[in-house]
C-alpha cells in the first residue's frame, strides 16, 4: 500500500488548514473545521431487511425480516434489491407509527445508476436525493439527514440504502453462475438493506442522539485489486479517524465502540496499522465486515461489505444497543470503496471514504 | 405518456400532505413544507470547462476552457471526463481567489459508480459528498451545499458535475464507433463540466443569491425508451414546478426565467402541456437542451442532454446575467432521467426528477 501518498494528502489539506485557521483568528474569522456538532438531531426508527447468509450469521435475530431465496418476489435480483429497500422503508416508518413523511429521502446503493433505491423508493412518492457513496452510503445518508434536520430545514427525513449479493457480483465481478473462485481478501457483499427515520431528539421515542459528523475525504492507497476492498478503504478509514481525533480532541478511549463498515478482516488490521504509525492505539473497534457472518461457519472470506452491511448492523444492533443503554456513545463510519469495472480496467485504482458520525445514547 | 400515473402520485402526496398540514395546524406543529427558504447563501464563483460542440454552439464564448479533441489531456474518454470536473473546480477556485478552501464538495455524473467526478476530485483532498441525480445533479449538488452552508455546518461548499458525449455514449447505449442511428427524440449528451462554489451572501462578489430550494420528487411518466429522456424527464419537471408553485404562492409571472435543465425539444413541448392540464401556462420558459447547440447548424436532433448540459449553461450564462443584474430571479430546475442500461433491459420505465432552485440577483 501507498502509504506515503495517504500522509502526504493529509498532512498536505491540514497544512493549510492550520494556515488558514492562524490567518482567521488574527481577522475574527471563523476557523475551517471538519466536524460539525449537532444538539438536537436523533435516529427516531430504523429498520432491516437480509437474504438468508444474513439471517445464519450472528445477529441473525436482530433483523426485521428476511427472504430465503434472495428474490423478495422480483423476477430479477437487482428488483429483488428495490423491493428490499422498499420494505425496509415501510418498516422503518410503520415502526415510528406516527404516520408523519419524510420530507426529503437521501438514498443511494451500489447498482449502476443507484437503481435499487430508485425503484424501491419510487413508489413512496417523497422528495428523493440521490446518493453515490459506494459502501459508505449508509452513514453518508445519515449525515446529510442529520444536518437538514438540525438546520431546521426539514422535521422529518429519512436514509436508506441496500445491496444485494447476486446483483452486486454479475455487476462488478462475475455473474455467480461462472462459479469464479473468490481470493482470500475477496468479502462477500451482503444481501441487506436498511431505513433510518431522523427528526427532532424533543419529539420522545429516540434511538440514538446524534451528536458529531465528520464528511469523509476521498483517499487513494493504490490498490488496484477488485477482490481486495479492505485494503482499498483502510487508508480512507484511517485518513477520516485521524482528522476526526485532531479536530475534537477526542481519542479511542472516549468512545464504547468504534465501529467501521465493511474493512473486513484484512482491512481492519491494515486501519490499526495505519493508526498505530500516527501514534493511535486503535482500541474499542468493531468492524461491521467482520461481525455479520459467522467465521467458522459461513465461507465468506474476508468478511462481509456492501451497503447494506453497515446499515443493517446499525439499524438491528447498534442503535437497539445504544437506545438500551448497553453502549453510550460509538463513531459510526461507514466505508466507502470508491471504483467501477470500467475504472480499474483503465487502470485506475480504488479510494476509500469513510464519512463518520458520532451517535449517543438518548 | 402515462399521465395518469403523474397525477395521481402528485395528488396522493398532495392529499397526505394536507391532511397532516390541517391536523397540525390544529396541534400548533410545524406545517409539512416542500420549499425551504434562505436568508444568507449564494453562489460565490462558478466555471465551465466544454468540448468542441459545445464551443460551437450560441454560447461558446461564454465557457471558461475548451478543448477540441475531447481528451483533456487524458487517454480514454472517462479519464477525460474526470480531467475536465477537476479543471472546472480550479477554475471556480482561481475566479474566487480568496484561498478558502471548501469544506465539502458535492458531486456526481453519469458514469457507472460516479467515477467521472470522483477520479477528478480526488487530487483536491476535499471532503467529498458523492451525489447520484442523473442530469439533475447541478442543481441537487447546489442546493445541498447551499443547505449546508445556511444551516451553518460549513462556510464554503462545491458543487460539480459533468458529463462526456463519448462515455456516456459507449456507457448508456453504444460507442460512437459503431455508427448508431439516432431517432428524431435523441438529445446529444455535452461534453461538459462545471463547478460553484457557494458561502454566505455577505462574503461579497457573489454572482447570486440562493433564495429557495425544493427537493424533487422521482416521477415514473411509463416512459421505456433509451432514446426519448426529454419525454421521460417531463412529468418529474411538471410535478416540481407544480408543487413549488402551489407551496410559495407563486406563478411563472413572478419569475424573469424559468429554466429546466435538459427536456429538449421533445420534453419541453412535454412539459408545456402538463402544465396546461393543470391550468398553468409555462409562460418565460427556456429550456438548457434546446439552448445549448444551434439547430440549424449542429446535427443533435431533440437538443442537449447530460449532467454537464444545464451545470455549464449556469456557470457560463445564468449567473453572471443574474451578476449583471439582466435578469432578476430565476427558478433553476436541472432535469434527471434516473435509469440504467440494465434497469432498461429488465422492462423498467425511467424515471423522471427535477430538484428546484430560486435564483435571485446579488
Amino acid at each position: 500500500m501507498s502509504f506515503e501518498f495517504l500522509m502526504l494528502a493529509f498532512y498536505r489539506y491540514e497544512k493549510e488548514r492550520n494556515a488558514q485557521n492562524k490567518e482567521k483568528s488574527k481577522t475574527g474569522r471563523k476557523r475551517m473545521k471538519d466536524v460539525v456538532s449537532l444538539r438536537r438531531t436523533a435516529v427516531l426508527s430504523a429498520a432491516s431487511v437480509v437474504g438468508e447468509e444474513e439471517k445464519r450469521g450472528p445477529f441473525g435475530a436482530a433483523f426485521d425480516e428476511w427472504d430465503a431465496s434472495g428474490r423478495f418476489g422480483a423476477d430479477t435480483f437487482e428488483k429483488a434489491e428495490g423491493k428490499m429497500v422498499g420494505r425496509a422503508l415501510s418498516l422503518a416508518l410503520e415502526k415510528r407509527g406516527d404516520g408523519v413523511l419524510p420530507e426529503a429521502v437521501l438514498a443511494g446503493d451500489l447498482q449502476n445508476q443507484c437503481m435499487g433505491t430508485a425503484e424501491g423508493l419510487l413508489p413512496f412518492g417523497f422528495p428523493h436525493l440521490g446518493l453515490y457513496g459506494a459502501c459508505s452510503t449508509a452513514t453518508e445518508g445519515l449525515l446529510l439527514a442529520a444536518l437538514l434536520v438540525e438546520g431546521g430545514f426539514f422535521s422529518r427525513t429519512a436514509a436508506a440504502t441496500s445491496s444485494h449479493n447476486a446483483a452486486a457480483e454479475r455487476q462488478f465481478r462475475f455473474p455467480l453462475e461462472y462459479g469464479g473462485q473468490r481470493p482470500p481478501t475477496a468479502q462477500w457483499t451482503a444481501t441487506a438493506a436498511a431505513a433510518f427515520l431522523v427528526g427532532s431528539v424533543t419529539e420522545g421515542g429516540v434511538l440514538a442522539r446524534v451528536t458529531r459528523a465528520m464528511v469523509g475525504r476521498m483517499v487513494d492507497g493504490g490498490i488496484t485489486d477488485a477482490s481486495n476492498m479492505g485494503a482499498a478503504m483502510a487508508p480512507g478509514a484511517a485518513d477520516s479517524l485521524l482528522r476526526y481525533f485532531a479536530d475534537t480532541g477526542t481519542s479511542p478511549k472516549d468512545y464504547d465502540r468504534i465501529v467501521t463498515g465493511d474493512l473486513g478482516k484484512e482491512g481492519s488490521a491494515l486501519l490499526a496499522m495505519l493508526m498505530e504509525r500516527e501514534g493511535v492505539v486503535l482500541s474499542r473497534h468493531e468492524d461491521c465486515g467482520v461481525l455479520l457472518y459467522d467465521e467458522k461457519k459461513q465461507d465468506i472470506h474476508a468478511g462481509a461489505s456492501g451497503c447494506g452491511c453497515s446499515a443493517s448492523l446499525l439499524a438491528a444492533h447498534y442503535l437497539p444497543a445504544l437506545k438500551r443503554g448497553d453502549v453510550g456513545r460509538i463513531l459510526f463510519l461507514s466505508t466507502g470503496a470508491i471504483m467501477s469495472p470500467g475504472s480499474v480496467m483503465q487502470g485506475g485504482s480504488i479510494y476509500g471514504v469513510a464519512p463518520v458520525l458520532c451517535l449517543e445514547r438518548p
